[in-house]
């Protein structure tokens, strides 16, 4: 029997939270490189967050997948057949070719990894998209100063972790915040933070001014929800908040149950002039080459870690991604296809 | 009978809408200055927005006036006793003596005014504090290119006028908002936008989508309120949302009335890129000189009109300050004092 190439496509648009039924297994031929081509084995497919939002059809900054599409995602691959001049077979690389395990590149999508420098996975996580948001969105929007505070929360994750790391690189108090004992446990002793704080903590808001009794001078939004209500009145003037992401709204459907908040945010943008800002990361591309560079400079010399959560198996892709949107992995969330 | 100095105090802080209870007139003895002090006989009193924030007690960009305390608020003077090197006897200066007759000052809050480059009364608008948040507002925060579309609400007042007229002037469309059809007419024929809509009219979400076929590129916010839930959805990616004033909820006491608004916005904020940012103008002192040189060319060149309201006599103060809160004020409004 050939090999096949598995796939899993978008079955269905999830209401809220998505369920096993949104995703569907299909089996189809491996497909052959044309000119110019490289034929791809996947070997780690990355799972993050964003992807909740397109397997949704509403309006947002990239196009949604559609139904019966492969879903789409990074991964680190291995060049199989190679008809494209820059890549030979055995070349590791990174690539956007999705819940798959064989999948053809033109090249325009890929960047050779080398795994003497760092383990190919890191460019999943530190050292590639989670590692450049923190590192972009932290520096160009938050642009923490030495003695400031900057909070963040996901910080077990892999762009909070790194957006905690880089803020001590400045010089700046980092506070992280996490989902359970375990999870603190790493923000304070493996990524350093000066504090970790447990966000299902029946005292969390008190916590929070507790461990910040300078305010908050940076607060790197990547969850939203009930972490947002308790940093919001700490924020500091001139207090920036870079927005990358709204894990803990990702599944909710409008409209919100009220009292409505948005009086008393604008209020306090206008009497704290506070600065509010979405991104995402490839508006600062140009950053990637001195990213790369720092960033690994910094691993190098053990200034900033990095924590991975690796699931064994393609088929594993859809119950690990409900997982994550749960909270329920730990560390940088990857799957292990081949 | 001796000249005496009428003052207006705050009495009490109002809950909602202010009322005439709320101040109170106080006759006092004219003061004499001592060495280094000026006494200034107040022409003008500029009344504006942000004074409502002043009588609340609320944590704010700037302390509180307090119970008994004089009503703050910017001035145009006349000099007349001189104990300060810097000042003779009828220099003309713009002080921020407040809701009175006459003050002293120490010289450190005067700027001497030159009647012959322009009406003295334009110092406390377009000159001004007015004019010089629509500049640097715009200009820093805003940054509007040659195409974009550039909105404003309040567009007859002060600061907004200024905003369209100076996104004119950098190659952007001006689309104003105002209350009623006179104060449209104004926007539209004297001021130049493009557009004027009245916020008024039961069609004005519609209204606006029509007039900005190509979405918002820069909000302007100065009133919050429903003009904010028209605008929103029209907001294009990388927009940017400098918020200088919310007159539409100054007088609102929360908690507001559901549905939540805030994770929509927090949602496009991510999606959309976008930018809110609070600021006051004094944050941006250091362009003063600029926009003080590049202002008066604007008016001397027929680029940047302006409009004033001027009621007669500090009596009337109060009442045409609540007015001005509720819209009634037509350009920016003046107290002639004396």
């Amino acid at each position: 029997m050939t090999e096949q190439n598995l796939q899993i496509v978008l079955a269905s648009r999830p209401v809220g939270r998505p369920s096993p039924d949104n995703f569907q297994f299909v089996q189809a031929p491996v497909p052959s490189p044309g000119d110019g081509q490289v034929l791809l084995k996947i070997r780690y497919l990355s799972l993050d967050p964003y992807m909740r939002g397109r397997m949704s059809a509403a309006k947002s900054y990239a196009a949604a997948v559609e139904i019966g599409q492969v879903m789409e995602g990074g991964t680190v691959a291995e060049v199989l057949e190679s008809r494209h001049p820059d890549y030979a077979v055995g070349d590791v690389v990174l690539s956007y070719s999705g819940w798959q395990s064989y999948a053809l590149s033109d090249g325009t999508d890929l960047r050779r990894l080398d795994s003497q420098q760092a383990p190919v996975t890191t460019a999943l996580g530190v050292l590639g998209m989670p590692g450049f948001t923190a590192y972009a969105g932290l520096l160009t929007l938050g642009q923490p100063k030495a003695g400031e505070t900057v909070v963040v929360a996901a910080a077990s994750g892999p762009v909070g972790a790194t957006v905690g790391q880089i803020a001590h690189i400045k010089g700046a108090r980092a506070v992280g915040i996490a989902g359970g004992p375990e999870k603190c446990a790493l923000v304070r002793d493996v990524f350093g933070f000066d504090v970790a704080l447990d966000h299902r903590s029946p005292n969390f808001a008190e916590d929070l001014r507790e461990a910040c009794p300078d305010g908050i001078d940076v607060y790197f939004e990547n969850v939203g929800g009930k972490v947002w209500d308790a940093v919001f009145p700490l924020l500091n003037t001139f207090a920036r908040v870079p927005v990358c992401g709204l894990v803990a709204q990702y599944n909710s459907t409008g409209p919100f149950e009220g009292p409505d908040r948005l009086p008393s945010l604008m209020r306090d943008v206008l009497t704290k002039s506070l600065t509010i800002r979405g991104f995402i990361q490839r508006e600062f591309s140009a950053q990637r080459p001195d990213f790369y560079r720092e960033m690994a400079q910094w691993i190098a010399e053990g200034r900033v870690k990095y924590q991975e959560d690796i699931v064994d198996g393609l088929e594993s892709a859809p119950e690990a991604f409900i997982g994550m949107l749960d909270g329920r992995n730990f560390g940088k969330l990857i799957v292990q296809v081949s």
